[in-house]
């Protein structure tokens, strides 16, 4: 009811608030048996913590994973896996000068009119930081794919008019780590960079595009009707802060495509069935056809500028607000684990949905 | 865990295949002493029935609903409201010819190895039947939105390379179904209805895009993290056949924005919040802000073409399949009340999920 | 959220009023590839019909059982189940006479306090009637545990103070439906007829026990924590009309049994794994150990008496309500396929909940 | 699919083994601008810790309770509530000698079926300690309920051979902690105690009946069909370790009334709905009715004993268990608060949904 939980089978439960003790996440649905290497699950959080670069928040959290259960000599025993990561560097005074504002294209205003109370202090649950529990979370999905054989990978493939036209297919996923944007072309990422460093000076910000591409994945995987494999990830995508759009396959160029340009022709090939094209996006009727599966993701500019705005605060008076605390002023490269996590989260419950399926 | 049920408080449960004896639903959640026009949920149904004009498809069905529970004396008993259309025009030998056949871009790959079965007669569960249980749902969903005073519409923004760029906010929602084609500006109509009717001289379909909004929403609709207003619009979009993409508000012209563009100042108006601007869609933070919600959906075109493909059957050996059977050159217009169907839902469930939010 | 679903892997929907349209109800997770023998499903319907002796109700109703959905030549498609029955010899006239009385120990005054309508027609949703969706889906659930080698079955053992003694380990599942009453001796089976005659003539009813067991469930099956094997098999049972209480294996006896006494030794033998008593019921920390699971569940009397009663009415004046229309004098022999149906879903569920436990 | 969740609308997901590094809950659905008064959540804890008694085991764990998330300046904010308690005194070395043996009446067998994977240190998921996770979100399910006037109260009714034979209405609830048996009889507690005593002495455990009470639960609470209000209050303590049955009302007693003793008459007494009697046990139709909710928990005997025990060990030979480690000789006056907390988050979880039954 409170959407906190995502998935079925692999289900997640997620908590805490910005400034509260900790961000946490319960895993319930974890097959016993899967060997669970934690140093990758803290290589994952560090992906996304804050602090990392030039072009991130100087927020400094080490983002430290600690395991509260269901893992024991680095296997899962199939009860539920409980992680915490506490806040520590929870600067709730940075908050006092927006104390009773509500901050252009926030939360504060929409969480106020649903429960009464606002904790103000860093965006409460509406923060990027609960996103960690979707990243230790998805670190254990990723592990489970990779038992199964399937591959899958993020990169930044836009920011601002910067974009990358790489077909997925052919994009180097060992490639995106190289550089603080994790665009996987190092012409294109300095650009990204440059164009941030500028928005940045400016006390403004810029938004951008994910790409994600899963492959290996086997056919039969997706539900029919409402928990379509594509619904599942625009699901998972549309519920990551700033985010403002998904299209997969042929996405928004599929309007302007006929029956006959988009359609996948069949044809066998080394005794497995192929298509010939993939504007399907590696699923069709919402279950996969086994190959490969891609989606675009669009973030929009981060809300928090470092200039005056003008605004509201809870009295209905107009307000002025400072451009002060420690932001993002491009929150793609950071979200690039996120995508990743959610998608493998999507991925690791229809395998698991897909074991009752059939006697 | 088989993804035919949708919603958590008002929760829709489907079934039917489209060959089988009837499609239905059974809507729990749905509370009692709601007044129900039975006639209102034909209406609807007719509305994206085949046949009903020349750029349809001609398969003859009356859809005609039958109510079996939960509803007496025109209101709602608070019980199961189960509801079914029988099956009438089913030619399952207009499937003879790709029985063993895998269509391209089609479901019949996918479900085969999914299932291990294959009901080839017409698509099964992935036939487009099966939205008949998302509009007749959904009409309900619409009586308890007009019960709270909410006003929800969609309409055809574009056919191939014919679109309307009205902002959705001017458009005229009584003017939907002044044509066939269900978009509100009649000279962009007409060009729509050009193209749908060349490409099925072809033998060839079209997508397009469809556009909803919503007006009149309380501000606190919406969960946050996983649950957000939009992730579950476009999870139940892209549960739609045939939908590629989904974007809300600014959508994918965000990338573009900087975030000094982009931020919704807000302003007090009347004694109401209201915000300058409306690029974030009427949600925030996963909630919903009191402006309007607005969102498109991309449909690709039909995959059934009325030409020869080439593809391969069961046995791995390449076949052509012959371009029979009845289907739509372009399924936008019908789809259209899928998509208000889908949409109401949505702000069905969340309007009664937050019930339970404050003391 | 409305508490008309059961089972989370092998789910079900039930919907319908006793003087509504139709009773039915949608199996969502069936396997596909399972066979289907819908004679079975009559059959076992037919076992829980009103009219089928002269110790229940004669009310006469066919309940014949239509399938619209998920089966199609005689397979599980892996799809929706839907099964409906519709509602012939509804008399809501039998009704008028207590139109606005608040029977004694019925429904209507609760129903009307949760709804603040009341379908006093037979009890609308509170009517026994809506235990023919349970018969239904109870009866596929029982193929799937066929389709395992999992037998289970129960009897009538006690009626008022008639009480068959026999371990059910030692119960003829053969005999059960050799005499009307549904308990498996002969003896005891005449006397217990004796005792609801009795009754029956004196305008009043009985109450009685049913007992459950279940054979050659494998081991491994049930979750622990809240969804233990026998805390799902006890709300299976508690969620049945007129049911009081719920115990298995030692049950409210074992209150007065020491740990020593209690204690179920484990042996090995011809290589597998028993205990030399049973204590346990079958179920150990909720899971399965392979051996019989065993259990027993009180029912009431029936509420109606064919003699008058005093209760109030909506307006809260005392009212003589008259003893009419058709009932049971003792509901349990016509329970016994409803226990049974409840038994089989708890265990299917748990089945097929079980295969994604480990990798 | 895993078991480790209970509710709907106040829901609860529990994590931790025994010998782990935590045992939590987290509550997603408690309303927002609740007051929670942390010390009562310690306070229910300590009712339940170990060793706080003589008849209890000499475990000593401090069980001190932290929260992580969901409530500022002690009041909810409607977001998930995190709370976890450490495990301190763990001494695996306890349970070495055990590492292999399939203890009697225990879950080691079981949980080697089901996983594949034993973890042997105290009984990992399956230990009682489990239910501080219980009783830490049932203080907070009894804080709401306490917020709508609600009463609600549980005490042993019986140990072994000793009994209680008061009416739960004419028990007093002050006199329940007087006690370390948690009996309000002064002098039937101390017959209790001896008994424990007695057979402490002799490395013997017994087993007990609590008895629960839930007074001024407003009428409507509860769901028809699978989610009545005794279904649900039966599962929950079903999935209490040890507990071997469940009755309400008039429980297994009902078998032997005729429908004419057994009905409750309606009366109106000073404008309100009452019964003259209450076999119902406050429950009709699987809704309350406004009288008191009664009903009785039958629990085995502690299946450790402080003797030699034969059994079998993962490789199938018998094996003499000695009788050690820290142990409950009777567990039933610690499993009184944990029969509240089940039962104080069925009715908060009832009363939730109640809200979005009526328009």
């Amino acid at each position: 009811m409170k959407g906190n939980t995502f998935g079925k089978a692999f289900k997640i439960s997620t908590f805490g608030e910005s400034h509260g003790k900790a961000i946490g996440v319960v895993i319930d649905g974890c097959p016993a048996g899967l060997e669970i290497d934690t140093q990758f699950i803290q290589d994952e959080l560090n992906r996304r913590k804050p602090g990392q670069s030039k072009i991130t928040t100087s927020r400094n959290e080490s983002d430290e994973i600690e395991i509260l259960s269901g893992i024991s000599n680095n296997t899962s025993l199939g009860t539920p896996i409980a992680m915490i990561v506490r806040n520590k560097d929870a600067k709730a005074k940075d908050y006092d000068h927006i104390k009773d504002a509500y901050r252009p294209s926030h939360a504060d205003y929409t969480y106020d009119q649903k429960y009464g109370i606002k904790d103000h202090r860093g965006g409460g649950r509406s923060s990027a930081r609960e996103t960690i529990a979707r990243v230790a979370s998805g670190a254990i999905a990723k592990l489970l794919l990779q038992h199964y054989g399937i591959k899958l990978f993020a990169y930044t493939s836009q920011v601002y008019d910067v974009s990358l036209n790489t077909p997925p297919e052919l994009v180097d996923s060992s490639a995106v780590e190289d550089n603080v944007v994790r665009c996987p072309d190092k012409e294109t990422a300095s650009q990204m960079i440059q164009a941030i460093e500028q928005a940045k000076k400016e006390g403004n910000t810029l938004g951008g595009k994910i790409t994600c591409i899963i492959t290996n994945c086997p056919a039969g995987i997706g539900e029919p009707v409402f928990d379509k494999l594509q619904a599942d990830l625009a699901k998972a995508m549309l519920s990551i802060n700033a985010v403002k759009g998904f299209e997969y396959g042929s996405g928004f160029n599929t309007i302007e495509l006929t029956g006959k340009e988009h359609n996948d022709e069949f044809e066998s090939k080394d005794g497995q069935v192929k298509t010939k094209t993939n504007h399907s996006g590696g699923i069709q009727g919402g279950i996969s056809n086994g190959m490969p599966i891609y989606f675009n993701v669009a973030f929009k500019a981060v809300s928090t500028l470092m200039q005056d705005q003008t605004t509201i605060n809870k009295d209905g008076k107009t307000v002025v607000i400072e451009g002060k605390g420690r932001h993002d002023p491009c929150v793609v490269p950071r979200a690039v684990p996120i995508v990743e996590a959610m998608a493998a989260l999507v991925i690791a419950d229809h395998l698991l949905r897909q074991k009752t399926t059939k006697l």
